[in-house]
This record gives structure tokens, C-alpha cells and sequence, in this order.
């Protein structure tokens, strides 16, 4: 130590300065613009500001930290260690004095701009930068010859504490501050929400002393088949639980466009579709909440994303004018609203809720998620983003320009059309291979590690029984049927004698394929029906033509880049989609699967108000294309129906490749049929 | 006409400059700066900017104005004359324009910050700078190709036209925006609020075309015992109704600290009672519209001021810490809230609500709206205010200092302690004289212009009947009774005999004396009897010793002005207040009478934003003074209960003052009683 002032280095941030000795590790961070992270404001209580000092030689810094550049421990840090343990080489950055040159690493857990690994496939990170947060203040007791309301003095003590000035409180919360203040001997945790648009910050929450839980927010993924959700810590962006459900409105139309109708037909009917799905959210809000151990009540935020139909039912708006030219929206602005706007306050959900900006009356704030996941417009090279649904968003393009487009797949995808479909949850069938020489299936469901053919499969698959197929496995097994030559390239499912295994069973004047029977037993008979295949081919038809006319639009045959989305949980193989025809060709290492990007989307914005601005800046730039309108849409559309002889660029496709490609209704009228009704629909 | 620019002088603002020949009066005014207003955006169809050009010699001025400075009417003008006339020497700003040099007066209606006299006694003028205004814009058509959300495009019409940026929307209004589009063939009425405190402005209203109706308010004095409220147009500040109800929380307690304490003995007692005062409310909202001729939904804004009890209730917060010291408010500032937050949405009210700040625990936001009416603080003089309530609000001061203090007086004055006792409304007695000599009373009651004793009386009576005493009524009664001898300095009424007159009857043990008597017909026997002058006598004890407490801290015996208000409809009496001894001692002709100041400090706050945040700076200047732990409260109290004997400074009284004093209790113990239970209620 030197008479000079102390040198201190932080890392990661590599910030640097002197402090006069004896500043606070916390204060020097603030002087140096470190993030530290504190929620008790420097009272040595919360432990949000570990830091690790490092002592020695520091040739790359030019310093030299030695043993006593630090203060020692004090009786705040003894306390603090004795009560709740502070791990080895670990200090309260409120409480250590900076003494003499050294280094301080800020670990991860201690920064508030702290980056998050998500699990998704793409393994992309969030950087946190949430509206809510919490902060820990001690409140002035109220002086009767001094009045002024207990708020004011949180107000106050707000502004002194945090430098948050003016803030205002959600009447809500009116009929509790009084009582929380006192239980809490005026020491309260405040979740103040303020989300840079002007409307200043808000007090959303308040607890008695200092709340250890982080403040959490919910990522919905409202779409028209099911809608999903994640349950994240707003501090780290961590997801506490997952959960999904069906979404009720299917009992007034399986696709938008019929909900569209009923809306129309029926006087009131879009008043119970708004109904029936803020219960569904409601219900949603409890079951992820217990779940995670946690309450409706500790949700602060929630981010919605939809499409535009779901976006104007949950808002109560008659999508009537969705239904028809010019299919003007109501709003397509992302909207800042109360839980209470959209009905999510039932359960006591409460706090603020976020809805991305709609891309166009048919490209929806799904569409501004998957673009915020998936980010086509940061890509170098052409890149295909499709969001597989009842409702598919396709996105096309690169830095240059972002095409989108969406495309009505029917639910199939999601299992709703499906004879033994699901929605993706423990029991559903996810992966399916078919031997091509002895036709046997084998496969693997949600909840459950092993294949079926694995030994151990019969008791593991016990707790979760085997239950029906979800998305991905429908899309697996239709085309591992093509594959396995039980189907032919118009989709049809041969006999048992055309196909040479007792595996295919009559049904009706068509054909099922058994995938799993347990029907001796009592359990379920899972097969692939004729009626299946053919909702897969329209679905599958129906995104590959909005793919293409994209890549029209654009001028080109080809894509560089694939990423499937899907909201059904489980990922889509990208084999199986290509050999489906589901996706124009690409290299099969160019094609990825991003789980449910909508809902990543979704969680991105719920922690990052930066990314919220980004996205809605982004949207203005995206370019819409109406497939409704478009007659190429339909060209496209029927020229797909077909599910092509499956070829060998793929080594697992070889065996089967080698087989003669098969056809079953060369002399039958169904093929013929088929083709005639795939013109009428389209 | 000469070849330079026409020279434009605008009356009465005096604003003056050149413009091009060929410019609107509207478009010069907004040039120049001059207050003219405008809805429909100089579309000629709302004639908001009639102006009254002149022309001739103005030396004053400095211009001739010629016949033809002004062009001919044109099409629009001849239309809108034919459809809805124009009065003679009236133009339409927009239409009109300047060819040469005039003078062109904007007639008060035509501006928008136009100053309204208000009826009330003072006849203050409000100036109306409205938080809420409408504004008519026609909006682009949606275009398939560059899709945009209807309410973007209504936002962008808003910007162009108006200069209005960054519009919001109530999301209760989205359901409706697209509907009304199309109804309006895109030409819509938008109510715009902005309070200028940041949240920027937020579409509160909207209707199909233009709409001419004026936006309306509500501005409510919300009393522990009646709640009076005004309908107002908030472009010129007009009622278009008052209205008033009993508050329904009376039967928890008839004073705010049996109310208190229902809340803290009672489970669940707070919530009860935020919900019975909500629902009064919502009646009174409904009941003002259907006496206006409007619905509950054409209400855009409410101003609400009450006590910081009736505060607490109605914002569902428990009003325990306002029932022992230190009495914390949970929150002292102005409230800016939506209707729903204070329940008043269920019969349609929507939009805005803003709250006055209070003073201080028992100094409420009717204090801030009675200093906002009466204005002591920008006084000359010594002035005493004195709103009269079951709680009552006392403000002493002048430009230097002002000081507040509530004191609990009781419900009395509001009619609700006293056996014949009433709101005020059409039937109740409001005015009394009693004969000094015959003791024969004459009386007049609200919604008829005669005296009791005139002719034609009894027919004009026969509309409302005569039903009972209201507040003002029962202050002239028991002051007339002490006047005429009927009753003592200690409050006693003598018997028949010791009066002689046989309008004093028996009643238990005491007496009661008859002001009207229709019991032989099956009609009300209306008396004034010795519990109603008890209670009068505890009322105006409490009045007195707060004025008198104020009076000692500022270390004064004598004040220069008095302003007597009360919520209870009809003028408190000056002079019978003197004589009761509710007031101290002043010049009669310094002692006036404010009406419902409280109610019209809440129209001047929803008539002006510039005056809600100029109370606001007010209250915080405001020296509070808590009566509940002040000793010599409960001395000046306790020797406020006597009713001295009326002398002669007043002309009215002088033959009452020619008898001599009566005492009627001197043997007996009644009054004695009397003194010893004033001590101990004290």
C-alpha cells in the first residue's frame, strides 16, 4: 500500500479506476459503472453483491494485490456466513473496504446485465435486462406532526436509496402497503417495473423485509391448437416450469379461419371464444404455478405472443375483419397492458403484461417471436424459419430484407386431426422408426429416455402409460411409412398383402398402420389411419407452399439455411420433415430444429426490454406477403401434395433407398379421389 | 386591400399580425397564436371556431376594415347555415378567409381556455383547461399491401391533424375502434386525455363521425353522510346536473370513528364498506345521468374528493391506521386512477379518475378542494374557512401561512342526528323565522320561492310536500328558538307555560317544539326537540373549538373573514350560524357563505389541470394541526356548549334583543345533566 489511492480491477468487465481506501467494494463498483448486482442497497442482507477477490501478481493488470488489499471480514459478513454461508473466496461487496491495488471478479450470479444460457437447441444467450426488479429499502416512520402518507415515504426512501424518483403504485397494492410496511418493521422489498417507455416506474409488488425469491414472469406461447408456457425468474431468466394445454377454443373451429366464422354466425360467439381463452390462460397461470411451488400471485409479467386471431380474441376484439380483405387489424402494435386487460387476474396473476407487435393482419406477434428467437435478419446467408402450427409463420430472408408470410396447416401438427393425436406431454409418442425390410416400428415417448425395443422400455413407460402421438412423432411416422414403402408417393397406405405385413390393418375401405397395440390388455390401439396421412399431406402441403412462395417473391429456388419451430415441445427431425416434403430441399446439415421459438421469443422479451424495442423496430421492416390472396399460393399448394420417393443423400436413408419405391392405387380410385380433393380444399 | 399581407387583430386576447391574403381565420389563429377552438380540424362541420369579424374604422387599432376583408360564405358555410343555422355576424373560422385588413373577435364559446362563471355564491370564474378534449380526424383506409392496425392509422390522423404524438388507447376501447371506423366511413370523434403528468395522451373515447356532444365529468363530494355530485360538460364547465345520495356506509357508524372502528372489530368490516360506498356511487353516476338526459358511459373523467376516511374506504384500503396515532395515510398525494379502480365501471362510467391530495390523517382531500375553492391562501386577509360536515374542515390563514384541522362535529348538521332531520332536498324545511313575540314560526322549503305564511304557499307546497329539516334548516331553527326565547342559554327548551306559547309540547321529559304540524291530515308532525338541539350543541361545539384551536396557534382572537360552506345543498345562514355560536366572532358583513365548496373545488379540478397541480404544490404548504391529541381541543370544546343570548350589533335581531334573557333550567337537572355529559362525550 502507497499513500496514492488504491488501484481496483474488475472482471470481467475489465473496468478499472482508483477509490479513495476504504470505499466499499459496491461503491467502487458504482463509481467505476461495474455491474454489480444489490437488492438490499449495501445493507449486507441480501448477498446479490459477492464478489471474489484475487490477491498477487497481476503482470496483465500492471498491479499487485496484496493479502490485506482487502478489509477483513466484519461482523455484517461473520453474521451473514453463520446464518445462510458465503462460499470459500467469497466477500458482500457491500461490506469488504477496498484497501490497496487489487482485482475483483464480479461472478456471473452478481451481475444484474448477467447472460443467460437458454436450453433450447440454439443454445443462443439472453442477456437479462428485465422491467422488474426488486429493491430492498428501509422506510422513515410515520411523524404525526409531520404528516405525510406511508407511500411517500417509500416513494422517498425509493429515491434516496435507489435514485428512482417519482415512482407511482399499482392501486392494487393500496390495500396492503400499510400492513406490509408494519409487518415488516418499514424494511420492504419493492418490485419496481419500468420499462423505458415513459410511463415511469411502477411499484408492482411489495413484501415485508427482504424477499429472497426472485420476481417472476410468464412467457405464453398462445396458439390456436395449444398454447404453452414458461414460468421465468426475471433475475436470471432461468425457467422455474414448463407447462401447455389444449386451447378450448378448438370446440368452436379447429383452425382460425373457422373460429373467424363462428365469430361472424354467431351473435356473442367471439365474446365466449375471449372467454374460453382467458380461463385457459387462467388455469395455466395456476397449474405452472404449482408446478414451480410458487403462487399466481408472484407472477409480475407476462409476455404473450399469438397469432393476430388469438391476439384479437384475447383482447376481446372480434376478429371479424381478420376474415376478410383488407384484413385489417385492430391494432398491430406491441401493447403494454394490466393482467387484468386480458382477464389473467382471476387467479391473481397481477403485474404488467407485454404483447409483441403483429407483423400484418395474418402474420401475427408469434410471427415478431420466432423473428426475436430466431433473428433471420442478423443472418448472412438466405435463411427459412418455419414456425410448424395450426397456424405456421414462415420467415425468409437475411441482413438484406425479411420476407413473412403465414400459412393455414390445419392442426394435424399438433396431433388435433390426428386419430390417436395428443398435444406433446408424457406418454406421447415423439421419435418413430420403421424397419424398411420387416416393417416393425420402434419408438420413443415423451418422459421416457429408451426406445420402445430397449430393455427396461415396459416398466419405465409405465408411469406415464403409452397415450397417443404428438406432433413431431406424427411427422415421424408418416414418413418413416414412405420410407418403409407402407405408403406410396400419393400417400396411400397399401393392404397387408401390397405392403407384405400384418402390421397394416383394414380400416374401412382404407388401411391403418399399427404402431403400437395394447388392446388385449385394455390399453390403447395407436395406429396411423389413412385419414391421418392425409391431414399430414395437406398441413404438410400447405407449409411447404408458403415456403415456396417466399423463395418466389424472393427469386430463388434455394435456401442456405432451415430452422424448424414448432410449439408441440418435442423438436421436429429435420430428416423426416424433408422426406415428408414438408421444407424445401436444403443440405440436411443446414436444417435445424429450434424447439418452440415462439416461446423463446416470448422469454426473450420478458426478460430484456431492449430486445422488446428491437423486435418492434424490426417488424416494421419485415415484409408481408398475403398467401390468402396470392394465386400462387394455391399452385403451390396442390403441386405439394405428394410425398416423393424418399433418396439417399442421408446415410440412415440408405437401406431403405435401396428398396424399389412402391405404388398402391395405380388401378383404385382413392389416388384419384385424393388428388380431386386436395384441388377442391386448396 | 393593398398589396402587402392583410393585418389581422384578434379580440379579445388583442393578438395581432399579418398573414397571407387568402388565410383562414383558423389557420391565422393558430399562427398568432390565438385561442380558437376546433374539433373537426377545420372540416367545417363541427363550427367550434365561430368567430364575429368586424369591419369599419378602428383607430385604436390602427386599420380600416373593409366589407369584403373578409371572403363571401362558401358552400360549407351556406350548408351548414341551411342545416343548423349560424347566428347573424357570425362566421365559421375555418371556412372564412382573410383577404384584408380586420379585426375579428372570438366570442367566448369559441375558445377553448374560456373562463365559465360559476354559479355558486363567490361567482369565481373557472378557466377550463381540460384534461379530456375531443377531436375529430378522418383516418386512412387499411391497404392489404402495406398493412397497418386500424388504431396506427387512427394514431397517425391524430399526429397530422392535430399534432398530437404517441396516442394510447384505453384497452376497454379496442373491442369497439373497428366497428366505429366503419359506422364513421373512417371519419371518427376521439376523446384525447392528457393530464400533462407524463403518461402522455391516451384515447378515452370514440365515436363514428363527429360527435357533438361535449365530453362529460363527474365531480363528486364524497361526504361521510351524503355525497353530492355534479355532472359537467368539460368544454365549458356547464352542470348539467347535480345530484346527491345518503352515503350507505351509515349504518356501520354514523361518524368516521365508528366507522373505524366497525372496520377494526369486524372481519372483513373495511371491505363491506368500500363495497356499499362503491355501489352508491355507481347508483348516484346513474341516477345524475338518467336527470341529464346522457348514459353512465358518456363519463370520461371523475374528480373525487372526501376525507381521508371516505378516502381509504373507497380505494378498499383499511382505514385502521387513521383510527390511533401516529394516523399514517397509506398515501397523502393526488391519485390518477381509471374508473375500475375504484369499482365505479359497472354501470358503464369509464375513463379517468383523479383524487385529490389529502392534507393530512384527518385533513382530506375536501379540505384540499375546499382551499382550492375558497382560496385562503391567496388572501389579504385573515381568513377563516369552515366547511361544514359530519367531519368538518377548517382552514385558517392568509397569503403567509395557512393552517387545516378537521374536527368531528357529527352528522347533525347533515340532518342525519335530528328526529325530523333530512338531506337537503326538494320538501325540506331550509329556512326558518320564529316570531320573537307570538313564537309562531314561518319557514321555507327547497324547490318552492315562498314563505310558509305567503300565499299560494300550500298549493306550491304540493309538488313535494314538506317532509322534514334539512342541515341549513335546523341551524336557523335552533338559532330562531334561542332568538325568541324558546329556548336558554344552556340549550334547554321551556314547557308551554314558561314560554307561553302552545307550539312548545311535551316530549318524555323534555320538550320539542312544533315547526309544522300535518299530522291531522295523515301528514308529517315536523318538531325541533331538546335531543336535536343537544346534538346541535355537540356539532357546534367541535366547530367552534377547531376554528378556535387554528385561531390559538396563529395566536389571534378575532379573524377577518369567515366562509361558511357545507356540502348540504342550500346556504348556511351567517347570521344564525353567528348566533348559534358555530363561528367566532366577526363582522356579519365578513361572514359569507360558500355553498358546496368542496364540490366546486372538485369542478374547478376537473375543469383545469393547471389547477390540480397547483392544489397539489398548495397542500404541501399547508400547516396541519391534529385536533384528536390536542388538550385544548377538548377545553375550547367543552366551553363552546352554551348558546349565548343574541344582542343587538345585527338589525334583525333587535326586536328579539329587546326581550329579556330566559333561563328555564335553573332548578332543574337537566341542564346540569346536560353540562356533565358534554364533558364526558368530550
Amino acid at each position: 500500500m502507497t499513500n496514492q489511492e488504491p488501484r481496483v480491477v474488475f472482471t470481467p468487465s475489465g473496468k478499472r479506476g482508483t477509490v479513495p481506501a476504504g470505499t466499499s467494494v459496491l461503491d467502487a463498483a458504482r463509481q467505476l459503472g461495474v455491474d454489480l448486482d444489490s437488492v438490499c442497497g449495501g445493507r449486507g442482507i441480501c448477498s446479490k453483491c459477492q464478489i471474489a477477490p484475487s490477491f498477487g501478481e497481476f503482470p496483465k493488470h500492471g498491479l499487485t494485490a496484496a493479502e490485506n488489499a482487502l478489509s477483513e471480514w466484519n461482523s455484517v459478513e461473520a453474521r451473514y456466513h453463520e446464518k445462510r454461508g458465503l462460499a470459500a473466496g467469497r466477500r458482500l461487496g457491500c461490506q469488504a473496504k477496498i484497501m490497496g491495488d487489487m482485482v475483483i471478479d464480479v461472478p456471473p450470479e452478481s451481475q444484474v446485465h448477467r447472460q443467460v444460457v437458454r436450453k433450447a437447441a440454439t443454445a443462443r444467450d439472453i442477456t437479462m435486462n428485465p422491467a422488474t426488479r426488486l429493491h430492498y429499502i428501509v422506510v422513515e416512520e410515520p411523524d404525526m406532526h409531520d404528516p405525510s402518507g406511508d407511500f411517500e415515504r417509500v416513494s422517498a426512501a425509493l429515491e434516496r436509496d435507489w435514485g428512482i424518483a417519482g415512482v407511482r403504485i399499482a392501486p392494487r397494492l393500496l390495500p396492503i402497503l400499510q400492513g406490509v410496511l408494519r409487518r415488516g418493521g418499514w424494511n420492504v422489498t419493492l418490485a419496481v417495473h419500468d420499462d423505458g417507455r415513459g410511463g415511469g416506474p411502477r411499484v408492482i409488488g411489495v413484501w415485508p423485509g427482504l424477499r429472497d425469491d426472485p420476481p417472476l414472469g410468464l412467457a405464453i406461447d398462445l396458439g390456436s391448437t395449444t398454447i404453452a408456457a414458461h414460468l421465468c425468474s426475471l433475475t436470471d431468466g432461468g425457467v422455474l416450469a414448463s407447462s401447455g394445454v389444449m386451447n378450448p377454443q378448438i370446440r368452436f373451429g379447429e383452425d382460425l379461419m373457422s373460429r373467424v366464422s363462428y365469430a361472424m354466425m354467431n351473435p356473442g360467439g367471439a365474446d365466449e371464444m375471449t372467454a374460453a381463452v382467458r380461463s385457459a390462460l387462467d388455469g395455466l397461470a395456476t397449474a405452472i404455478s404449482e408446478e414451480a411451488g410458487t403462487e399466481p400471485t408472484d407472477i409480475l409479467e407476462t409476455v404473450v405472443v399469438c397469432n393476430p386471431v388469438m391476439h384479437h380474441l384475447l383482447l376481446g376484439i372480434d376478429p371479424v375483419e381478420l376474415g376478410q380483405a383488407p384484413f385489417a387489424l385492430a391494432t398491430s402494435s406491441s401493447l403494454t397492458l394490466e393482467a387484468r386487460d386480458i382477464g389473467l387476474n382471476s387467479t391473481g396473476v397481477a403485474g404488467q403484461v407485454y404483447i409483441l407487435p403483429c407483423v400484418a393482419g395474418h402474420v401475427g406477434a408469434d410471427a415478431a417471436a420466432v423473428a426475436l428467437s430466431e433473428a433471420p435478419d442478423q443472418a448472412d446467408s438466405l435463411t427459412l424459419v418455419i414456425d410448424v402450427g395450426t397456424n405456421a409463420e414462415i420467415l425468409l430472408g437475411d441482413k438484406r430484407r425479411v420476407l413473412a408470410c403465414s400459412s393455414p396447416t390445419g392442426p394435424a401438427f399438433e396431433g388435433a386431426q390426428i386419430s390417436s393425436g395428443q398435444r406433446a406431454a408424457p406418454g406421447a409418442i415423439e421419435r418413430v422408426r420403421i424397419d424398411p425390410v420387416t416393417k416393425a416400428p420402434r419408438f420413443r415417448i415423451i418422459g421416457v429416455d429408451l426406445w420402445s425395443d430397449d430393455e427396461g422400455f415396459a416398466e419405465a413407460a409405465l408411469a406415464t402409460g403409452i397415450t397417443g402421438i404428438c406432433g413431431s412423432g406424427i411427422i415421424e411416422a408418416v414418413a418413416e411409412m414412405r420410407i418403409a414403402g407402407i405408403m406410396d408417393a400419393t400417400g396411400l397406405i397399401g393392404s397387408a398383402e401390397q405392403t407384405g405385413t400384418p402390421r397394416v390393418v383394414p380400416e374401412g375401405r382404407t388401411h391403418a398402420y399399427v404402431l403400437h397395440d395394447a388392446s388385449a390388455d385394455g390399453g390403447p390401439l395407436i395406429t396411423v389411419t389413412q385419414n391421418d396421412v392425409r391431414a399430414i399431406q395437406l398441413a404438410k402441403s400447405a407449409l411447404y407452399a408458403g415456403a415456396r412462395l417466399l423463395m418466389d417473391r424472393i427469386g430463388t429456388e434455394t435456401v442456405d439455411r432451415v430452422i424448424l419451430a414448432g410449439a408441440f415441445g418435442a423438436h421436429i427431425s429435420p430428416l423426416h420433415a424433408m422426406v415428408l416434403g414438408m421444407i424445401p430441399d436444403a443440405p440436411l446439415d443446414r436444417v435445424t430444429s429450434a424447439g418452440n421459438a415462439a416461446g423463446t421469443g416470448a422469454r426473450i422479451a420478458l426478460c430484456n426490454i431492449d430486445a422488446r424495442r428491437g423486435i418492434e423496430e424490426t417488424v416494421t421492416r419485415i415484409h408481408k406477403v398475403e398467401t390468402a390472396v396470392e394465386p400462387k399460393f394455391q399452385e403451390h399448394f396442390v403441386a405439394a401434395n405428394a410425398i416423393p420417393h424418399a433418396t439417399a443423400p442421408y446415410p440412415e436413408l440408405r437401406a431403405a433407398s435401396a428398396l424399389p419405391d412402391v405404388s398402391f392405387g395405380a388401378s383404385g380410385g382413392e389416388a384419384r379421389r385424393r388428388r380431386r380433393r386436395a384441388v377442391e380444399t386448396g
